[in-house]
């Protein structure tokens, strides 16, 4: 069973981050923090495969934007997806590629990811070892959009594109 | 002379962040990325040692928080201070330690650090490695505070901040 799997794990808990400092506890190969739930990446029904979710920082600090941590496992990706908020990424672990856009980026620890309003874009992580980044985005945001049939087809015709994404 | 001395460097730069990812990239000894500028910590007549600023997302982006990466020297520290907007930080290298509020807690790789609305707080690096770290702040935020004087004296007789903090 893959320890992973996002069905066996909560898509939300209540906000429980207390302490001022929250130290890094990194477990069975995972990273992960004191105070902090290891959540779902997304509904289960949705086009990802191997993500989990950390909210680091967000409701529970009465912040305006919310400081998240995904770690996607060996091989796997995140959904393809666009919407009007932005993304900043921070590379923590792993290296992968990312789709932005019509063009892709390989990514490395500590590298900055920023996706513009409305671009499409996916994250995959390498064969060998997770991929883990922070991503922050505003608390108050738009629902994810995926393509639509003629997006999709379009994409998988694109030349960087068509042969990055899996949809 | 010190390559950190805060007047040697700017302390605003227009904001380039144009391309989608920007590589990691440390430049003697400091941590660093392309296109990114390295800033001065605050104005001159501040009380800190050895700070330098980066801002990786924030107005380039038309976000409504900014993410910068601070590096202390070692054995440096930022100005004790306080102020309603909140920190939400992420060590990324280093060691130190930082007083939130009234007590002092080690910091390490990867720890997280909120400080709250109106906490005292100020960082320090240990002498043998630069502390570097992530802070999230509002674009949108009230102006530091520094220590009255009678502040400053009851921080002074403080069990616990007062043999830590530098005023």
């Amino acid at each position: 069973m893959n320890p992973h799997e996002p069905e066996e794990i909560p898509l939300e808990t209540s906000p429980t981050h207390t302490a001022p400092v929250r130290s890094f506890q990194p477990t069975s190969g995972s990273y992960g923090w004191d105070n902090v739930a290891v959540l779902a990446y997304k509904p289960a029904d949705t086009h990802f495969q191997g993500i989990t979710r950390q909210v680091l920082f967000g409701e529970a600090e009465a912040l305006a934007s919310e400081l998240r941590y995904f770690e996607i496992e060996p091989g796997g990706y995140s959904t393809l997806e666009k919407h009007r908020h932005e993304h900043a990424v921070l590379i923590l672990r792993g290296q992968g590629r990312v789709l932005v856009d019509e063009a892709v980026y390989a990514i490395r620890p500590f590298d900055l990811v920023h996706v513009p309003s409305l671009a499409w874009h996916q994250f995959r992580a390498d064969a060998d070892e997770p991929l883990g980044f922070l991503c922050l985005v505003p608390c108050d945001r738009d629902r994810p959009q995926r393509p639509m049939p003629r997006e999709a087809a379009a994409l998988r015709a694109h030349s960087v594109a068509g042969s990055f994404i899996k949809l």
